[in-house]
């Protein structure tokens, strides 16, 4: 028979940045070095703590279902970290745990989102925004960054005329994948004006909200009337080093949060019910783990950043946060006579086994853009293993 | 502001037997002993076995992102266990594994269905089926069962009448829940013809596969034509105790099954890591852990028919499958004078500590429907407990 399949298939994406980890797959099986800048894994192990809690509890027969919007305890203690950091006043009802940070994407589009609205997302950006807006019959409106001196700043420009054409629902990734930008106060002070004097209902995907390596923490959620018009995707990934666990939240106004509760119902029941106990632990843990996590992340962005700047060609700022850099490589590929980034991607791979993504990765091209960048995570690559892939790509390209 | 809530919002459906959880707790905490026959739960640790070994690839730093479709030992693992049940022909290819068997269901529709599609779904019947038909916007076409002599039968003339109107795709529920239905052999392969003629595409919700306590498995999979427009919902969480683990699968035509890993990728990226290793160790292992579980049911189910038959006004079917029984309490109810069956329940509650679900937890009741049902879970309450609770309803509706 031929297999029935909705033509909403036909819109959803998915993260092309797979198909690179394919690539560095097939040749480390030919025997090739990789070097792998290209994953957003970690290679860091979970602390024994948030282990030893979640083993703990699945001994102790937490084996069962728990409820839809997660263990009581867990939605509590993470009101109270989130409200601290966040400065908001939350409880256990502004919480509903995720099986990751991720699903609160669609979650939150399918709540919010009829088809044919119009919904600003950021590009470069997480890859996974423009596909589920697509997906679920909304109308995307892209949004860019820019460079400044030494840091990237959104295309404000691009997001009022978004929010001319219509746009009610922002999707907004502070501490960005794939840039690293970090918005400065008077940014984000300026994008909340937006947001309140135009009514828009925002996505803060704080995934990388505590993977900061200097200055005070800043969420769009606690500027003034944010709150109220503000869902935050959390995730237990980065800061615990648990990203094959699979457990995040989604936070915002109790409302909306139930709704997305009522999501969970009909999709996964609940999350793993033993983990959430390890998570619990970590959160009410010393925040000596987390530290010694982001002591060596910074250990290696300093590293990687110091190197790539010193290779012709390319310009890297250096991001107070994320485990991503984006470095500029226009001046490189002019010098290698490449005029696509993929292409300069591939051959930096088959040449030296340095494996990056590329802008390509994280949306199409907007207009007007014409400046070449790619992509490093530094997540799952140990120092020694830094210095000598930039050793390679430093040959390959001086 | 007001809270932008899409549309769909207002189609979808919850499990309302939740509301019977929360009235029971609300009791047992003023002191009342509650007899929970209302949850779907289990009360039986999951094997040894199976945690050891998550406990160990969690150790061993199993820790980060793992392949969207599942590790693919488990895959293959799978493939080989359900082809061999099934008679099938499987590779991993067949296989996206997913956090539970319940979101399969999600995603088989989102795969297949657009909006305006009519699907064929049982009622009484597990609400999420309706839920999602009518959240992503089909149109759901109920079909019922009725009463053999000593056994349900499917609704076959529902079931062709909603052919007639166009139905396309049909959810199909052997070992139900919550009837415990199995279908004879001659009612499957009726089943099959009319979905091979009518060119239907079939969402086997095979929950209760393993949960088996006597007759040999049979899957609508099996049967001429069936294999490739049939996609298996397979769930850990019964056969091995690990309903809070939430780890299954959908296994299917590998083109489809493609679909649905790419909704894996936009959703929760992969289910977590480590607990693939601890089902794997499961399907590896001997069958004795889950023969062990299948016995601890069946002396439940046992006790629980003879109990409930020998209350007047009740008449209970012995299903061969699941760990439900949907006694017919017409009788009973109107011994006592009441006329709803929600009433009852919520009398027999307060009266008895007796907690179960009813026919209307299982959708809206069909046109021409007189006679009134009850659902018992006895996966979730120990053999003295029974006893001591069918005591008590036996005393109440003498």
């Amino acid at each position: 028979m031929t297999l029935p399949i909705a033509q909403r298939m036909n819109r959803i994406g998915t993260e092309t940045a797979f198909a690179v980890s394919l690539e560095a797959s097939i040749l480390a099986r030919q025997g090739k070095k990789i070097y792998p800048f290209h994953l957003g894994d970690m290679n860091i192990p979970t602390p024994p703590l948030v282990m030893d809690a979640a083993i703990q509890a699945m001994k102790k027969g937490k084996t069962g279902y728990c409820p839809t919007a997660g263990i009581p305890e867990l939605r509590e203690a993470l009101a109270k970290d989130v409200g601290r950091s966040h400065n908001l006043q939350l409880t256990g009802d502004n919480v509903s745990i995720q099986p990751g940070g991720k699903p609160a994407i669609g979650k939150f589009i399918l709540t919010a989102m009829n088809p044919g609205d119009k919904v600003l997302y950021p590009n470069p950006g997480y890859p996974i925004y423009e596909s589920l807006v697509d997906f679920h019959g909304g109308a995307g409106i892209p949004y860019g960054y820019k460079e400044a001196e030494d840091h990237f700043i959104l295309d404000m420009e691009a997001i009022r005329k978004g929010i001319r054409a219509g746009a009610k629902i922002l999707i907004y990734n502070n501490y960005q994948n794939p840039t690293g930008a970090s918005s400065p106060k008077d940014e984000m002070q300026e994008l909340a004006r937006l947001a309140v004097q135009n009514d828009l209902f925002v996505l803060a995907d704080e995934a990388y909200f505590d993977i900061r390596y200097s200055g005070e923490p800043m969420s769009i959620a606690s500027l003034p009337g944010m709150a109220e018009r503000t869902v935050i995707l959390y995730t237990f990934s980065k800061k615990f080093a648990m990203t094959g666990w699979r457990l995040g939240a989604a936070i915002g106004p109790a409302q909306f949060i139930e709704h997305i509760s009522k999501i969970n119902v009909n999709d996964e029941s609940c999350s793993n019910h033993f983990i959430q106990y390890g998570a619990l632990a970590g959160l009410q843990g010393s925040s000596k783990e987390p530290q010694r996590i982001l002591s060596i992340l910074k250990e290696r962005r300093d590293l990687l950043v110091d190197r790539l700047n010193a290779i012709p060609g390319i310009r890297c700022f250096k991001p107070e946060a994320t485990f991503y850099l984006f470095p500029n490589v226009t001046g490189a590929m002019e010098r290698k006579g490449v005029a696509g980034v993929e292409d300069f991607r591939k051959l930096v791979l088959q040449e030296t086994g340095v494996s990056f993504c590329t802008r390509r990765h994280f949306g199409r091209p907007l207009p007007g853009e014409t400046e070449q960048y790619i992509r490093f995570a530094y997540s799952g690559i140990d120092m020694d293993q830094i210095q000598e892939g930039m050793d390679k790509l430093a040959g390959f390209l001086a």
